[in-house]
């Protein structure tokens, strides 16, 4: 039941390592105070810059117009965290620049004029980091960002000034939930100015035991010293959420894989199920997968599963709209299958 | 989904019939006011006639001494209706002679010398009403019956005075619990004079939607009424349940199987499971079956998985007393592989 380390902090615990970058315009006020006009220059001097830039790492990249996309196409691109729930709400003329392979997406007009964004799976912070600074450099090449030499990048919203970095994993914590020491993770991470959300960033609930931590302090630490915090306090937690799965499992062997069966059981033949008690019972097929119990599933079908049954993200892949009702069968259907493909 | 009535109420919503006659030995007290030698000689006696009397339907026939059997063994006779709880619990010298194909049974010094038993899958009371009253007469030859002029036969408590008859069927009945009717119906039966018991007769729970209807007088009717009456007050519970199935399914077909197929997949992968827990699932799929919903389980597969999971079944099967935690773990594993033959 001991795995090393590094392998269980970088693909099974660590589901995802982000970074992104406030940046702003500095001969355009910000979003909220910006005209349409400005706001259309901001989305083409971005668009010109970007488009033409070539980056293996990256890819393609495409260009979406928020005006042109429908409410499922924006819903979808906030399921996989390519744009905030706020840019698929907004009024504003904006748009969002993302990479075929999902690494990468830049927001514009967004809470700033730029939010560049990138997506790594597992713990790889640094690398989300380092191919994050090199779109900034290009975009800083072309476009003057506002800048003030006390406090460094200028944002829309104080708490993104400085650095304008935001950096985050997404942490799967089912053993640290069941234990009921969560709630001290939590503290602790608040008076260490790490933010703890749910899935969906602020305002999200914790669906299926995940987490989103992220640092709140952008200013007064250079974004090494952001990085390295998040990533040392992430492995502390990585690491007591480890050795509590190996002591739950070891304590009642029995009661554990139960769980995590019926849990199965219950995915791989329900007729009927709303994403969020799929989340749940995912979370538990997902420790089962990490303990070794369940060894029939790869953790990529379950990764696909958890994408797919979002209710957009859903809709999107049977090509139409539906109702509540409808999206709870044509999901169990979805999952059945996709377990069955193993 | 409508189907013919009379296959519908012979092999699924009714599980089994039997019939019980209580008989008493002319010159010996009841057994409550017996002594030793008198207990001795009525179960020599009846050892005696019975074990001679050859019938192809019942086949090999098995005298067990209560006396020589272990409580497991006892227990299990008592899960397969083959004997009372009163009888394996008794301080009495007692016996019980049992038809290897355990359509028969007969049990010497319960609280009447005799009571002899015949149990039928499905709806087949007038069978097994033949084949107890053939038994019956083979004893009433060789042993002189307690007999009254104005009662019938004299029994130890009053309740079976008279014919000594008691008919029963067990029925599943989800439908009429799922849709809180089933209170309605046990009243109509207590009117009627009919009881309405759990699967282990009086005083023990309706588990797994399994209810056990019989007779209540057994004074001043025939045989043949008081059968006909059971028949008659079963069949229209059986209507009803059926009419209930088709009903709730087709107002809620998806409802309807996601509620089977989830106790199906919970009961396909369970690590540990109770035997209760275990009826309540195998209800919903005794249900999916019956509706045609699940396929690839054979209702005999289903009623030995029902058996073999009762506590002292369980425990012979594998050979061994267990205790309770052991037990749910050796159950959920009996059961998933029972579930794979399929």
């Amino acid at each position: 039941m001991n795995k090393d380390f590094n392998s269980v902090s970088r693909h099974d615990i660590v589901i995802s390592s982000r970074v992104r970058l406030a940046r702003n315009f500095d001969q355009y006020p910000f979003p909220p105070k910006m005209n349409n006009k400005e706001a259309e220059e901001i989305v083409s001097k971005v668009k010109d810059t970007l488009m033409n830039y070539k980056n293996d790492e990256i890819g393609d990249l495409l260009f979406l117009d928020m005006d042109s996309l429908g409410d499922i196409d924006k819903q979808m691109l906030v399921e996989k965290h390519l744009i905030s729930p706020d840019l698929a709400t907004s009024k504003r003329r904006c748009a969002a620049i993302i990479s075929k392979n999902e690494k990468t997406s830049v927001m514009i007009n967004e809470e700033d004029h730029l939010r560049i964004q990138t997506i790594f799976h597992g713990m790889q912070i640094d690398n989300a980091w380092k191919l994050c600074d090199k779109i900034d450099n290009v975009l800083d090449k072309s476009i003057e960002y506002a800048c003030s030499e006390t406090y460094g990048y200028l944002t829309c919203c104080p708490t993104n000034l400085g650095t304008g970095i935001r950096v985050s994993v997404m942490l799967h914590l089912p053993a640290l939930v069941i234990a009921g020491y969560i709630g001290n993770i939590l503290e602790a991470c608040s008076k260490l100015n790490i933010a703890v959300r749910g899935m969906y960033g602020e305002h999200s609930e914790a669906i299926g035991n995940m987490f989103q931590m992220s640092n709140q302090i952008t200013l007064g630490q250079t974004e090494e010293e952001i990085i390295s915090s998040i990533k040392n306090i992430a492995m502390q937690v990585v690491e007591q959420e480890n050795t509590l799965r190996n002591q739950l499992y070891k304590q009642n062997t029995i009661k554990f894989e139960d769980k995590v069966y019926r849990s199965y059981g219950i995915l791989a033949n329900a007729r009927s199920i709303s994403a969020e008690e799929s989340l749940r019972l995912i979370s538990d097929v997902r420790l089962g997968m990490d303990m070794g119990i369940i060894k029939n599933i790869s953790i990529d079908t379950l990764n696909e599963i958890m994408l797919s049954i979002q209710p957009a993200c859903l809709q999107k892949l049977l090509g139409k709209p539906l109702d509540p009702d409808e999206r709870d069968v044509r999901r169990a259907e979805l999952v059945r299958r996709k377990l069955r493909q193993n």
